[in-house]
């Protein structure tokens, strides 16, 4: 890898995975084909989630949200994706010297509100100061403990030929609210962040967990990064069908014309699920039934074969998805 | 309070103090006084701590560690304060666009040191890059789980007046270290960061867990910093004998040079103390007995009247020691 760190290693793709395995796992240990949204720890009374996010997004306010609510979600979600109810939340604020105190009250209370709304308390928190200049107004790191219940164990592992793939909504709409916003294009567009919390979707699916095999947000990276870690994780082939990628014809338009491809725009409100096949229907079903889950779409299935993501586009022929390389967007999340 | 963010919001003095009770605490809810280094957290197997902790220490290499085997032994630090056995950590790397790969793995490294050391692993983790001049080189968030023992329960609010304060070693080892450093003043001082783990230390304790009352990490702001927060939290009042403290010579002879008072410097390495008078004697040959905690002392007891700390000086007079306003060191961790 280069010498130096570049963009392009945060941008959730194949460079952000090189960077993970040969600095952090390279030092710290683990194995990164064993790595889910969340460590599973097992004690005396249960297994229990952990994780960990930080949140870097500029700008700080986007329509549908704020980094202390992006940051509150994210690592609900992270906790989700493996099953846990989340039970207790922390957060860390690294503060740049001269940010409005009133921005910080409307972030911390927006935060608060999704604390209220959730019932999940926020238990732990750091607040550090850093000179001007040394830091972009305000960065926050969440961390996230959990409840696995007795039944659930989600792991691509589990994965098998067959199999269902299964979103819970339109793809994009984060990461093209970001670009729109940055961008000034698109002001009129009514696309907000799909920023929410997605525990209670997830849990839903907790009588059927058996036919569960993994579970993930699609968050920086997109869906397009997901299914690429899935692939190698369960060594074996995704089709995706790209008409039935749910897809907002606003997102649509402005990818377009800004020539993007939403599989790869983050995503943070939309999980995807592999879903064994003969309870794909009852689990989307199910997913429909929930306000996060109503435009949910079985997208896809898993084959055999070599270990990579295939799109059979509106015209019937076929083309590989790759990891994404280089930087996609920056701070999106 | 002020309008915007001053550096002195991140000192860990009293303006910290105000920022996290006006704007976190009252957006996220939870009572200031009950706040300790982790929280504790009841599950169906017992309790957990959770804690967490952000690192933007100035400059990222320093005599006697790093701001890796910091971020490592901070979390750790504060699992160890409400008497937890720490169980797992969390790492979450906000990185400047620029920055060393080999600067990054050799701070990686350190992380992976201490947790081979400790036998505590990594267990969960995230990478953001931001552009450059977004951030400054690194800065890091640890979490941490830990498991406290049936028997222990560390908390301010069980300070009795009698009771002894007890320090593990010489005080602001580290605040003086990094201040030496950026002043580029004392190169030849031997005087090197205390940074290092301390919940072996703490949990030599545990046998004697009914008389230690309650047990705090004298981080940013130092041991005046602490002894103020816990007169506060007890409401006694807390007198400490200024020839009992522990200062090494070239940390007393650097401070007065700089101006610099070691009771409010940072120490990395050191735990206070508030012991039950009847075995304050046992608890100090115990902690004497780890290499940790060598240079252990009683340094002072609780009293009853006006919540505040009071310093009997050298000559017998008697001065408030109030808890710091104002910025002391940024970035000191």
């Amino acid at each position: 890898m280069s010498d130096t760190i570049r963009l392009a290693h945060g941008s959730g793709g194949e460079m952000t995975a090189r960077l993970i395995e040969e600095v952090f796992y390279t030092a710290l240990g683990g194995d990164p084909k064993g790595a889910n949204d969340s460590a599973i720890l097992d004690l005396s009374g249960g297994r229990i989630a952990f994780t960990t996010d930080s949140f870097v997004i500029s700008p700080l306010f986007f329509p549908g949200g704020d980094i202390g609510k992006l940051a509150f979600c994210g690592t609900v979600n992270d906790l989700a994706a493996v099953g846990a109810r989340p039970i207790a939340l922390s957060a860390s604020f690294i503060i740049e010297e001269g940010m409005d105190v009133a921005e910080l009250k409307t972030i911390a209370l927006s935060m608060g509100e999704m604390s209220r709304e959730t019932g999940i308390p926020v238990v732990a928190g750091d607040t550090k100061v850093v000179d001007k200049g040394s830091a972009d107004k305000l960065f926050i790191t969440t961390s996230g403990i959990g409840v696995i219940p007795d039944q659930v164990d989600y792991h691509p592992r589990h994965t098998r030929e067959g199999d269902k793939i299964i979103i819970s909504g339109t793809m994009g709409d984060h990461g093209y609210c970001i670009t729109a916003l940055r961008e000034g294009i698109d002001i009129q567009s009514s696309v907000q962040s799909d920023c929410q919390p997605l525990h209670g979707l997830v849990a839903l699916l907790n009588p059927i967990s058996a036919a569960v095999r993994t579970v993930r947000d699609a968050t920086r990276g997109g869906v397009g990064t997901v299914l690429n870690e899935w692939a190698r994780q369960s060594e074996k082939s995704i089709l995706v069908f790209e008409n039935h990628l749910p897809v907002k014809d606003e997102v649509k338009g402005g990818c377009a014309l800004l020539g993007l491809d939403p599989i790869y725009l983050a995503n943070e409100g939309k999980m995807l699920f592999i879903i064994a096949a003969d309870k794909a229907d009852d689990a989307l079903a199910i997913l429909k039934s929930h306000p996060a889950g109503l435009d949910s779409a079985i997208i896809g299935e898993v084959a055999g074969g070599k270990t990579q993501v295939i799109m059979e586009t509106e015209w019937g022929t076929r083309r590989v998805v790759p990891t994404p390389r280089g930087e996609i967007l920056p701070r999106i999340c």
